[in-house]
């Protein structure tokens, strides 16, 4: 789904602050509601199939003195966004911090103590405006590389991604505004290690296959995932996900397809429901005899293997049995274990017969 | 310094090998003399300004049953390593040991029983035939980004890094075979974080003043410090570091100039000796008023600070005198900080006038 322009995101501001203003002039105590953001108010929906925040909803008042401080902190950080977007600026949520952060005149109290006090309330000012913080013109990290025969619009540049040697795109966090010229690829394939991406485009899986290739260096940061979402809806491509086989690498996926717990209420634009997971399975080990290179799960891996089986979204058939199953093993297996066959192996049999059979975990 | 070439290592690989097995003809109990790798050994060469390995050495027996299992995997490694440079191919280090890890036939003793066997034995490697690791075909994990005005062919591409938008170029792990075919740039900036690199791309910085711009992402990976070196030694272009004013920063630069203790081994061909640190420096506070946004030193920030004393290459006056006032204050300084003056004041302000000034630390 598309966002708001930058000049609805600006009404939306506004409309909010006017509407304080007013409760002020009428001596009405000035309120800001908003959607709870905790886990209780989580939900799975299995049509959409992506996360959302639910009914619950908490309310903010400034005469509240336990609410004071906070109410004045969302002020500021709204307005700065507003600046922000009339500049046409972008800013870090770092920089945003200490761009507020002073000494309040005649007093000795700080506006902001730390990025713990900030960070919130931006996620607070998100849900309040239904909009996403890259489109407040706020950045969150970057992370992830991406290859293929795509060929991308930035900031006036032409960027041919199957011209980018073995160097390939660093992925921003904001990638909106994003044109994507020409296209000749057939599918993304998302992958969970740098390391594996270098050795696809070593094999020049990406130009063989036709396949955008998009490193997501460990967990997908919020720019590669707005990426993944807005590639597959404009250009209609099919997603692909592959991962370790173990419960870290089955959230990535899940955070891809499904959204993840902490942005439950931005997954609508961030998620990927038709994400297929392609691998590594436990069913892999029995397939490709890789017994050997398996590694023993750790207690904290088995922590979160059956954390993973009470997610509403991880409770289909297939992934109760892989996850099942790899706690009865007792063992992980990794992409790189495929370098036990052959270097070439995950590239040249590996990860084309699986695609060409569909031999995917929804 | 240029690296050897591929014949040139599959050469001296097979050379230590026939040694080996002229011994054993011999009867003569096969052995392999290294560099020792421990702080001990890592000394500061003031002159030519990089760390290095001292005399010291240290050498493994076949005979010796301590280190008959080392010895069977460093000649295990040394082969792989000639068969990935005759394939011309190259592998991560995690699949290097995935590649080399089986049961011996005929026991139940496996070859490799973790990546922690086989790390240490590629150092050993390095050192024992003089030659970096990206040389022997192995690619360790790359981390940064790259921007400007510099032309890049890598693997038949021609890249304009000046025109990859916002986005930049993903700095691979092997960057030796990287032709620079033209350089309008006139330094090198390199910058701890990648959220500041993204201010100076916004505020069009690298183009305003003709700066190569690198992310490091954090402490600098081996594939962005050998470019740094690269682009140094071919390009002339002088080379400025700008990090947080804290001990870890502080180390950055030291790492991208000197080396790193750890590969002190490969300093001659990471580290760039001549860059300078433009800040953030604790003068800095001072002079541009950030009192209100500095933070507070934590004891682990303290402990750092003290062990860079005690490094001989920090015993210049003017890194004693920046350390120790930091320590005096007790306060960090982060680069994202200046966001407080205003949100271009790092691009047009504080960086052009540090290097018009010359106002460094060397």
């Amino acid at each position: 789904m598309e966002l708001d322009t930058d000049k609805e995101i600006i009404a939306k501001i506004k409309q909010n602050a006017e509407r304080l203003v007013k409760d002020i002039e009428a001596t009405i105590d000035p309120s800001i509601t908003l959607p709870l953001r905790s886990f209780s108010n989580v939900h799975f929906d299995s049509k959409l199939g992506y996360l959302f925040l639910g009914d619950k909803r908490t309310s903010r008042n400034f005469l509240n003195i336990a609410h004071t401080r906070k109410f004045m902190q969302s002020m500021m950080i709204a307005e700065k966004c507003k600046e922000l977007l009339e500049m046409g600026k972008s800013a870090s949520i770092r920089e945003l911090y200490y761009e507020l952060k002073h000494t309040i005149p005649g007093t000795k109290e700080n506006t902001f103590e730390g990025q713990t006090e900030s960070d919130p309330l931006i996620e607070d000012l998100e849900t309040m405006l239904d909009s996403l913080r890259e489109h407040l013109h706020l950045k969150a990290d970057s992370k992830g590389n991406l290859f293929g025969e795509i060929v991308i619009k930035d900031m006036g540049d032409l960027i041919d991604c199957s011209k980018l040697g073995k160097s390939g795109l660093s992925i921003p966090s904001i990638v909106d505004d994003y044109e994507f010229v020409s296209c000749n690829a057939k599918y993304i394939l998302v992958v969970e290690t740098k390391a594996m991406v270098d050795r696809l485009v070593e094999e020049k899986f990406h130009i063989k296959n036709h396949a955008i290739l998009i490193g997501l260096g460990g967990q997908a940061a919020r720019g590669a995932r707005r990426l993944i979402h807005i590639m597959h809806e404009r250009l209609k491509l099919p997603v692909y996900t592959y991962t370790d086989g173990d419960p870290w690498g089955y959230y990535i996926h899940s955070v891809v397809k499904t959204g993840s717990v902490n942005l439950a209420y931005e997954s609508r634009r961030l998620a990927t429901p038709s994400a297929k997971f392609i691998g590594m399975t436990m069913a892999d080990i029995e397939t490709y005899g890789l017994q050997k290179v398996t590694e023993k799960l750790k207690d904290v891996d088995k922590t979160r293997a059956k954390q993973l089986l009470k997610y509403e979204w991880f409770k289909t058939k297939e992934w109760t049995k892989e996850i099942t199953t790899m706690i009865e093993k007792g063992v992980r297996i990794e992409q790189q274990a495929l370098a036990s066959k052959s270097l070439d192996f995950v590239a040249n049999e590996y990860l084309p017969k699986k695609i060409a059979a569909q031999d995917f975990i929804e």
